[in-house]
């Protein structure tokens, strides 16, 4: 088995060996520039691990996760244009560097070339591998849709954030295991425990992304807490809060979140401390183990040996009980 | 073989029985409505024509048919974002009637269903089918790209254009035919030779779309002529006419398209009168034949008996003898 820091570095060696500059080079330097930016790799390093943990060839699954990351790549870039979003990964983000329409256009090219690796499989898994990435592709545009239909509507559940970030967060990670583990010669059935195995470790590391945000070490996590409550975020801390408010705090949390008088810091403390009150960070710690502990049972359920399995724990472990 | 008019109802049939209607509405609702907006549906049905041709099952070819129609409404979808096209076949353009968030969000989503239709392909032809497919849809961006770029630059070549137009229109009308051919049993040689053929014709295609635009018959054409005159579109017409005119008119034609003093009848007469002058009807008349005949040559090539290749031929003429 090969470690998390080995299956990085095979797989970046090949990105960078991986020529994205072609004409025009209006489209294909935002490609450029946004595969350079990085980002943790996760996803991709997800379908090396599985297949190894399947006794494949990890050079076999690396087209695959590559299409894995360009696909994440092309969903930050549409994603920030929907959201307005000046800043990704410490720098500008494609659409304020360039224009809307160069960065719906390279988005688009992006997603394509997702696709021109998605399928560079063996004949007798092709048709698998892609259904699983069609599949997830289209779940997460939805997610994304569900998204932006949560930002003007004000009776979200905490039931329909949870699917919501299923599907724009946590059924990628879910494809990049079981895709990897379809090219390691995995059963359907094993290739499933790692797709659940998966969705619940995504949606506990969605719930960890909502908590650092704003209960976060700023000096750990490198920028100013409190960026969800500013922009009226309806997170699983803002939405759980709401639930478990009685009607004063419920109206004053609703009126905080509606009302652009409050000054930042005035509007932070306010709902940190009916959030504090109500106890939504150890609630949101406590969900966030439920799900690392629901997707640890069908890891384990994997009959392959400890040692193979380690390694994935340990990055689930890590992408739950980050600090950053 | 079957004409076109029956493989258009095959395939409006097939399509109609597709349910594009899934939750969330805001995603689905503008895909079913550029779907039901209709279009003349070439694209689909020469992917049919061509499985036919070769003594394919056309139901074979209904799934990668509907690929390509779904790819080519998500251009159209996207490309209304970028080009702030505010109608589209007689209707409100999604963007429009919708955002332009959600005009991103359904097109990557139609995009992606796309795929999913391209994908259900015999083992044997697959990957054949799938980077065709893939091919096309890059450079159908790098197309629109090339488009977008010409808008500001002053120094468009002909060749250029022609170049661009290759890759934003006469490429998926290459890819719908060879798709379709490889489906229904054809070599490698023959599938290339029908690609080779749309291409000529995807090029004769979109230039009588630029002579219509300007010398169209209004009462046929069905909507006011001198639109592209209007938006100073750098078409094949003004392209040519910049090639041949002398040092006055040139500078004359230039700026009546830099020049928003005019008005709209006063732009479009005084233009047309250029482009009569150099009698660029006339010669972009004999451009279209030489590439309808060159498409020809390839078509003729292919061995074939006649009466299978009639029926591309009159579709072929037609679509470059057109009035609408």
């Amino acid at each position: 088995m090969h470690s998390f820091d080995e299956l990085l570095k095979i797989f970046e060696n090949r990105l960078n060996k991986e020529n994205f500059s072609h004409e025009p080079k209006e489209l294909y330097a935002p490609i450029d520039y946004t595969l350079a930016l990085g980002g943790k790799r996760i996803r991709p390093v997800l379908t090396l691990m599985a297949c190894d943990m399947f006794g494949g060839d990890i050079n076999d699954a690396l087209p695959q996760a590559i299409a894995i990351e360009l696909f994440h790549n092309f969903t930050l870039i549409h994603d920030d244009i929907m959201d307005n979003a000046p800043i990704r990964r410490g720098k500008q983000t494609v659409y304020k560097k360039w224009s809307s329409n160069i960065a719906i256009l390279s988005g688009d090219t992006l997603f394509a070339l997702a696709y021109q690796y998605a399928q560079i499989a063996d004949k007798s898994i092709l048709a698998n591998v892609l259904s699983v990435f069609n599949r997830t592709a289209i779940e997460v545009c939805e997610g994304q849709q569900y998204d932006l239909n949560f930002e003007t509507r004000n009776d979200v559940s905490v039931e329909e954030y949870i699917h919501m970030i299923k599907l724009k967060t946590a059924v990628l990670f879910g494809a990049s295991l079981k895709i990897g583990a379809i090219i390691g010669g995995a059963n359907n059935e094993d290739a499933d425990k790692l797709y659940n195995f998966a969705l619940n470790i995504g949606l506990g590391f969605q719930l960890k992304d909502d908590l650092l945000d704003t209960y976060g070490d700023e000096s750990i996590f490198g920028k100013k807490t409190g960026g969800d409550i500013i922009s009226n975020k309806k997170t699983f801390l803002y939405l759980k809060a709401l639930e478990l408010a009685d009607e004063e705090n419920n109206r004053k949390l609703t009126s905080l979140f509606n009302n652009d008088s409050y000054s930042e810091d005035e509007k932070i403390n306010s709902v940190k401390s009916i959030f504090s009150n109500l106890k939504i960070d150890e609630i949101t710690e406590k969900e966030i183990d439920t799900y690392f502990e629901a997707g640890i049972i069908d890891l384990n359920s994997l009959d392959l040996k400890e040692d193979v399995k380690a390694e994935l724990y340990d990055l689930a472990f890590k992408m739950i009980h980050r600090d950053v």
